[in-house]
């Protein structure tokens, strides 16, 4: 059985379980913080990051959110993620890496410091400066997949993609943390609420990090 | 043809480089300084970032850094580089996102910004602590890379793959900065020689950055 080294607000995280849950790969969930930097933890990813995915049985160990979905996309046919020709397949891995690393850096990675870390870490109150500037940002990026659903069905083409499973993955962690402001963002807003409702996504939404709530339209969904 | 957009100093450009060396396809090189932002690149790139590879003939634009290397893998077949089991290639993937995210992030980022964009853009001189503790990260680094090398032939494995493409263009722009103290790390330093005298590498140790000039080591093949 795979085990997934995980806690309830990393994106990388809950990308790679989005696509588990598409491919009916079954899989159990072990907790871990990785700001609390365990030796042993350590040992089986020296970059100190969740996800972790090993099969203790097979003897495997898979590190890193991109090279885990790229294994399962290699090793399980059913429903294909990075689909489509090399071409298509390029533009959606340039938009995993977008939400990964842009979304991520300007939006969710702000609101994890100041409203996560800063209470169970540091135990301090958050910066109101940073948040407004990580809502900010999160206008923008919402103005930008509004702009791809107007030419496409889906954030990476016509069909629903990996780059949709890691947009997903991070609007709903800065969603949890009160970051996005739905008005007048209606693509987005409808995209993510047909997102809300698959069965891939109910478990994740049913989930809640101790010490912080999520605002009261975060799971509910008709928003 | 296609067209690499890129700096001579922009480790994600050289690993792209390497591949398309490796793989025998032919590029031209268009300057780009991302740190301009130029509204013509942003509008091929929103993240504003290097490498780009275009081919205007057949309407293909290619963006970051991994999708263009999956892109060629999946296109060329001449010397593969993501290869062998899929756990094989999981390993390769992780290896390419430790050097482009940790090696990048403690060693080759705080070079650039110190040592290039101080200069270029701020002109301002490098600030000595900020080099001191980049330096002292490369060696911690360097003792990984030693580790993974007493136990294999090359960083991913059996063979050449990515993992050391990407492994030899963020080091070889961490010592282009003077970043590198070779002395104590002979399993690295074996590796790197053997990888400086292959002729994918020779364009990438023949350019200069202008204003900064490389330790008279830098293109040395037996240093
Ligand atoms: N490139 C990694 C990024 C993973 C990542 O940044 N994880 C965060 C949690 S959301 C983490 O573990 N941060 C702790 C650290 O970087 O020390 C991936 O895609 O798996
Ligand atoms: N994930 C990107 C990272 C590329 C990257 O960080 N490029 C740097 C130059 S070495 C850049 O353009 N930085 C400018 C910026 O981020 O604004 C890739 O692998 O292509």
């Amino acid at each position: 059985m795979w085990q997934l080294y995980q806690f309830p607000l990393c994106p990388f995280s809950r990308k790679v379980r989005l696509l588990l849950g598409e491919k009916g790969v079954g899989y159990e969930l072990v907790r871990e913080s990785p700001w609390q930097r365990r030796d042993e933890f350590l040992d089986m990813n020296p970059a100190g990051q969740t996800p972790v995915m090993a099969d203790p049985d097979k003897n495997l160990l898979l590190v890193d959110s991109m090279a885990i979905c790229e294994y399962f996309e290699e090793t399980v046919e059913k429903s294909s993620m990075i689909s489509g020709t090399a071409a298509n397949r390029a533009e959606i891995r340039r938009l995993v890496s977008w939400f990964d690393t842009q979304f991520y850096g300007d939006i969710v990675a702000p609101l994890l410091h100041e409203r996560m870390i800063k209470r169970l870490v540091h135990r301090a109150a958050p910066d109101a400066k940073m948040l407004r500037e990580a809502m900010k940002a999160a206008l923008q990026h919402l103005d930008y997949t509004d702009y791809l659903l107007d030419h496409r069905h889906w954030l990476g083409g016509a069909t629903m993609t990996l780059a949709d499973l890691a947009a997903a993955a991070q609007i709903s962690v800065a969603d949890y943390l009160g970051g996005i402001d739905w008005k007048g963002h209606e693509a987005t807003a409808g995209w993510y609420r047909g997102f809300k409702s698959r069965p891939s996504f109910q478990p994740l939404l049913a989930e809640r990090m101790e010490v912080i709530s999520p605002p009261a339209h975060y799971a509910v969904h008709d928003f």
